[in-house]
């Protein structure tokens, strides 16, 4: 059986189709009549769901969701839900980026500590659902490095790493991420729930 | 004896003055020699005692600072410390206001809780110290009004009222401000340590 992902996000599709090699995946590009979600939740878990809904309900399939995001601690754990409209436009990984270097440009380095948040929801038709969070700790750097991934890839260091998250190669990204780690949680309650 | 006002913002000396009106105050413009302080901490409470030993060392008087700011519940409490840099840019209200609505543009009013929250500090020049924090409940509103005030005043109702910030006259907020509340609770103490 299909299982619709819920996104538009060029690099999330990539993310997760290879997380979720093992599955019939589509996008929901193959759904023209499902209109975007407003995220009005103000947690991961809430939008994930709205989201996860939303295209179940829509496509008739079962449909995974995530939502995610970079939490800094100074920032009291945003931009959390808000990191993709942080910059109050939403989408634009720059603005987004380099507001977030500006509000804490007088921080001391040891104190930005941060981490990526992610939850991953399915969702069937019937109304069941299952969430599964992942999260990446680490730190930000002020100048950015890399040009893989996306969002705020090239400021964050992961623990134990020196390279940022934009340096690292999709691979070795998949194997640590908050995506991966929510996305690998969520794939066998998929095998489970889709399959019965 | 004097007591030294560690701000140059002139909203706040205009607040200040009227609320500690007993005292024999001055403000930071006849110190020119005390540099300003980067405000690196990342706590109310330790950014208004970074400004107010400063003073009390750098002019050898008594000193009081504060800080305060706008801490909004579905953004984890901030913009917080951050908030008169929130857009990146020190000091730009307008800039800072219309980021923090565009952040939220999505999120339900009935979640745009808030609070008004200031710590007021005592330093003396031995070294000696003393906090009191204020905080002011309420929620934002989507649309600014009212021109008394500064900051984000023209977005914030109190908890009891219909009128923002921006719209109750000076008396009127003081009364009931976060920073009123933070600098009459520390009148006291001034009286106390400063005459002793």
């Amino acid at each position: 059986m299909k299982i619709v992902l819920a996104t538009r996000n060029a690099g999330k599709i990539a993310e997760l189709r290879r997380i979720l090699a093992g599955f019939d995946i589509v996008g929901l590009e193959e759904f023209p009549s499902i209109a975007d979600v407003v995220e009005t939740g103000v947690t991961f878990e809430e939008n994930a769901l709205l989201k996860a809904h939303a295209v179940a309900q829509g496509s008739g399939l079962p449909a995974v969701a995530d939502d995610s995001g970079l939490c800094v601690d100074v920032l009291g754990g945003m931009p959390g839900v808000f990191s993709a409209r942080w910059s109050g436009k939403h989408g634009d990984d720059v603005a987004n980026l380099e507001l977030l270097l500006a509000q804490v440009s007088d921080v001391p380095a040891d104190k930005l500590t941060a981490r990526f948040t992610c939850v991953a929801a399915l969702a069937l038709p019937s109304g069941e659902s299952r969430v599964v969070e992942g999260v990446l700790p680490g730190h930000l750097v002020r100048s950015p490095r890399g040009s893989n991934g996306f969002g705020y890839d090239p400021i964050f260091v992961p623990e134990g790493e020196r390279r940022t998250t934009a340096e690292l190669p999709p691979e070795e990204k998949d194997a640590i991420s908050h995506r991966g780690l929510a996305f690998r949680g969520l794939a066998p309650i998929v095998k489970q729930l889709v399959r019965s």
